[in-house]
């Protein structure tokens, strides 16, 4: 069986788990703990960076970069039927724009929002090193400023598409959603106030792919009520 | 024709700069200031992000990944004879670790070194509403220990390898060059330190396609003598 090795809150780590549970690809899942990698993890990813997916009698696959076209790949060369969601759906054209966006989630939104919330709130709590550690609210403050033009775009282009790359669901849908997933356990999303937003990730939200998030907590920090309702 | 945009000193930008020049594809070239971008550039691409690159009668295709698999396809379908860079070469497995390094590169070594020395040398300074500042050393200090790591990596990688992700030379080789590019030319880099390193270096500064980043000069910064010296 292959296995996922991820941290249960990273986004990166989420869009992948995702990706898998909509390809019905079973995986076996080990954690680690981004802010204490040891030894054998690094020895698989010098980078040390999560997702690991270790292929069965196959390649290490390192970073979502590599482990979504790798798999788009293989659905290329062994198409599965049934299956709603190409990775990579449409033409050349198509395909670009869920490129661009995918970037934008794991890059960008990642940079400005989602790494920042993760460090604050987790990462330097739980490091033992740094016990003691409260949140910076000035950084928050920058945090949440950068939410909100993230949420206005997902917005915009979820008013002028059905999906947020264009009419099929992609890996970008997913990767947007596994942010969001995070963002919004730290009760940090203003909802009502970007209603388009809001109702594209009700779509994601109550698939049966992205279950396995909605159960997913860490110890001292449970998620808002909302965070696991299907009619948040 | 194809138009770019581009920033000289920006290593994404340069990457592609690279690409475009290996596959000889003529585009034409137009710069943008990254610490001042126009409302034009900002419709182009809102990420506001570099490079983008507008296919004639065709799509835009706005950063490193949507350029570089969009053209990585076009190359599929159909084949220039003659040209020996294939940008994704070999098997599934062979482009997984392609994919890894690019991410690599245009990542975590960006983020780590690269972004953060553009930002202290050049952005903050040739912003008018920043006029008078001076590198932090402590952030000068961390990016030469940064620096140190990733140029082990890649004398590793190259010790092992012909290329960086193996045989052939890849888009791998071609970010990575792009960035050191752009380090070398702030005299950040101890070659003499990392002799693998550079003998991989040499062997990329030395094609045509590099010629051109080799001869950009920005006002008041000009290059150490080595920068533009394929024999260094």
């Amino acid at each position: 069986m292959h296995k996922l090795t991820h941290y249960r809150l990273c986004p990166v780590s989420r869009s992948i788990r995702v990706m898998l549970a909509e390809l019905e690809v079973k995986v076996e899942a080990v954690e680690e703990t981004p802010w204490d990698l040891g030894l054998t993890f690094l020895q698989l990813n010098p980078a040390g960076e999560l997702p690991v997916l270790e292929i069965d009698a196959g390649p290490v696959l390192c970073g979502s970069y590599a482990i979504s076209e790798y798999i788009a790949e293989e659905l290329k060369r062994h198409p599965v039927d049934g299956l709603s969601v190409p990775l990579f759906p449409g033409n050349r054209e198509d395909r670009a724009e869920v490129r661009r966006l995918v970037d934008w989630f794991q890059g960008k939104l990642n940079r400005e929002v989602t790494r920042e919330l993760l460090h604050e709130k987790v990462y330097a709590r739980l490091n033992p090193g740094n016990s003691g550690h409260t949140p910076d609210a000035d950084i928050l403050r920058a945090i949440r400023a950068n939410l909100r033009y993230h949420m206005s775009y997902v917005g915009y282009l979820a008013h002028g598409r059905r999906w947020l790359a264009g009419e099929d669901m992609s890996f970008a849908d997913i990767a947007a959603s596994a942010h969001f997933s995070t963002i919004d356990y730290f009760d940090e999303i203003p909802w009502e106030e970007y209603p388009q937003t809001k109702d594209w990730y009700a779509r994601i939200k109550s698939r049966p792919a992205f279950r396995p998030l909605l159960a997913d907590r860490i110890p001292g920090t449970p998620p808002p009520r909302h965070y696991n309702d299907l009619d948040f």
